[in-house]
């Protein structure tokens, strides 16, 4: 057993979000995004069973949905079918926690 | 798409821990605990497949294993199996993160 720190860990980049690769397993994947503020992670979906969490560790921006976007800040989780259109947009610089079950 | 706030939702206990049931379905069970500084989700471990993270939200402790306790402080991410020993124990406050895949 280990842990990890992705507040030490996880680094930010001007040019477009950085995505940190924390666990992957059968079971699940849990991905660190950081943001500076204006970047996103595009609204998607995945034709495919399973659910993801997108929680907020720091900062504020929006989770983007299909046909609204939904206030995302520090404390937040967001638990979405895989196949639902999701996806984040930064207002400040943001720390983003993304565990998906089981992994796609 | 509904998000819940942990940090406004979640309270704390002098007398125990508290637990906000924050997800349930067939594919992950994302759990809440709060604790004063000393208390703690003792060791323990269930004969069945799958793994879970515990996440530190704030505050300071450790994580409790079969042979040893690990430093545990806020950004801290561990996994291990459901099967292998763990638990949690506070030295400050502590907001702390439980995802199980899958649920027991």
């Amino acid at each position: 057993m280990e842990s990890i720190n992705i507040i030490e860990r996880g680094t930010f980049n001007e040019k477009a979000m950085k995505k940190l690769l924390v666990h992957d397993s059968p079971y699940f994947r849990i991905i660190n995004f950081n943001f500076e503020p204006g970047q996103e992670l595009p609204i998607h979906s995945h034709d495919l069973e399973g659910e993801l969490s997108i929680q907020i560790i720091e900062g504020e921006g929006e989770y983007l949905a299909q046909d609204r976007n939904i206030p995302a800040k520090a404390g937040d989780i967001l638990v979405c079918a895989v196949s639902e259109p999701h996806g984040v947009r930064a207002r400040t610089r943001m720390r983003v926690l993304v565990t998906i079950a089981p992994p796609l």
